[in-house]
């Protein structure tokens, strides 16, 4: 197999060992693990999370999902709100070939979802999403959860499962116990109202919520039954470095050095277009005495302490990648490799916005 | 038509408009314009900027080279190095097809390229690489100009048709006369080295520089006879606040609003997915009172200083892009207004980076 750069690398030793270990804390935490697939995107790789014990799958949006059905998953979380009406065709659409499950956070949507639900003749399983602190979509824990529970709960074409919430506000508060604390106290709102739901005779049967930066804390708390933590599977810097995660850096992308001008510069082909710089930035693996990056659309430039006569043009030069959700996604295929040889390609969907009808 | 969002609109008039001002511009300061397209990417829309008096087009890699071939551009500069066989190979192919020239910025490089164009029986059109400040890729201003010049233009297999240079690094400074004049140092250097190579008899036929922050100022320079600039005709945030060009609006994203969780915040499906956030955020256009905004991978969240009823779940929202060129290439089509009715479609090609073979 010859690579053309850049390409996405994928060491599968480390992979699957990352695998074993999220799923081992997870299950130690006695809860199901339905992974976010928004950054691993290709159904083979998806299938080796269920093999390692996954139930199912998360995805963020429609047409991830659709990707995970047609490539044979057949237990999927779209943890978004779908309000178009062409998405919710095609909600239902996948219902009738699998379990898709989809995030409510409102009377209105979850009515809209119900009527299309009911024409199709179908029950819809949805999750109340709850906002414990992110700031982003979800209900108000408590009461107005209970409310939207009861509504939901007896409103034909849908199929109350649960809540799920996502924690993620917590993974900006520095590390230690302080951290584990924020966690606790947003999962704590999303549990709290799953009790309320329960006494009030609207249990759920599903509490969902973790991400990488939190699934070590989340698994140990009681009232969740579902981690949603899956990127860590790449292992990238920013779950090990920022989140502090115990994983082993799995995927890479491979460059082509394209220009040496002088000895202490090397530019590739891994701009951004390819490679991403935010949240947080990429590694050369084994370069040493880096001295500076700058990152084009299509050119990474680096800038080293002393001088270097290798790699020269036309050599490869692997990078650790920053942030694999915003990565991946910019990729046609993944390159897993054994013992450094290709093994394995993993082909990732085209899951550019669709086009107008 | 009906738009799935989120979409890439393009006000068709205004368009039109930054096109025509951008040729004349460059027509007035005597240059030719060989626009870059690696954020129009649609070979349809860069053949308007052709009707509009373009000589050709400027691409950043291989891929978006072909893309513009098959598209029917046939005068092409791909304005980096290509050193890959695979790729040396298409580059030979397409020449066959059109003329694509490339940078060219080291002797090695060079001679790898002539030896596989006399094998192929060609001669590849080059130009070299001048490096005036950006700590990038290219040669170093002045003899080291000269030599490499005539290394090419001696060597069989290649054509030296002259130099470029990308001034990017004077962007960065303030606007106002400091800019122009670090602008016109720079590109002094590239003018310089073309000076030098014609006295010693290698004289080049194009001197070839400018991007949408410079174009204004380069577009005046004497020894430039052609400018790169070409995604400014989109009108981005980036091109008209950070480097204060008089262009309009044209390039927007339409959502849809997924959640209404208060009446001071506004979720919708605009993530970074879609829609860049570096080095310009986003704007959302006829909204008031936004008081933040939060950028997640496929939800971007706003965050009003006091309650709106509308846009209410399920109603679109349009938000001005911030940087085109990393937000264009995220997308499968671009849809063209008129009359805020859509009119025409722009498909965009599929650029991620090839697979292995």
């Amino acid at each position: 197999m010859q690579l053309c750069t850049p390409t996405l690398t994928l060491d599968l030793d480390a992979f699957d060992r990352n695998v074993a270990r999220m799923a081992r804390t997870i299950a130690r935490g006695g809860k199901h693990w339905r992974p976010h697939v928004k950054s691993i995107r290709s159904p083979a790789l998806a299938r080796r999370l269920l093999a390692a014990g996954a139930r199912g799958v998360t995805c963020a949006t429609l047409d991830e999902a659709k990707v995970m059905v047609e490539g044979g998953v057949d237990d999927v979380l779209v943890a978004s709100q779908v309000v178009q009406a062409l998405e919710i065709q095609q909600l239902l659409d996948l219902n009738r070939r699998a379990r898709v499950m989809v995030a409510v956070d409102s009377l209105a949507q979850g009515l809209l979802l119900a009527r299309y639900a009911r024409h199709a003749g179908l029950a819809v399983p949805v999750l109340i999403e709850v906002e414990v602190g992110l700031g982003r979509a979800g209900v108000t824990p408590g009461p107005a959860v209970v409310d939207l529970a009861r509504r939901l709960a007896h409103e034909g074409g849908l199929h109350f499962e649960g809540l799920m919430a996502w924690e993620g506000h917590a993974t900006r508060v520095a590390a230690g116990g302080a951290r584990r604390q924020a966690i606790a106290d947003a999962v704590g709102l999303l549990t709290e109202s799953a009790r309320l739901c329960a006494a009030a005779s609207v249990p759920p049967g599903t509490v969902s919520c973790g991400g990488t930066g939190t699934f070590e804390t989340t698994s140990t708390l009681d009232g969740v039954t579902e981690i949603q933590a899956g990127g860590g599977v790449f292992g990238d810097l920013r779950c090990r470095e920022d989140f502090g995660i115990d994983l082993e850096a799995a995927l890479g992308l491979r460059a082509s050095v394209i220009s040496r001008p002088t000895p202490t510069r090397i530019v590739c082909n891994a701009g951004w277009k390819s490679l991403a710089v935010h949240p947080k930035p990429p590694r050369p693996s084994g370069l040493e005495g880096v001295a500076g990056m700058a990152h084009a659309a299509s050119h990474l430039t680096i800038d080293l302490a002393g001088a270097l006569v290798r790699p020269d043009i036309g050599d490869c030069i692997d990078l650790e990648v920053g942030y694999a959700d915003a990565t991946v996604f910019l990729h046609r295929e993944i390159v897993g490799l054994r013992d450094l040889q290709a093994e394995e390609r993993f082909t990732l969907p085209d899951t550019r916005p669709p086009p107008a009808r």
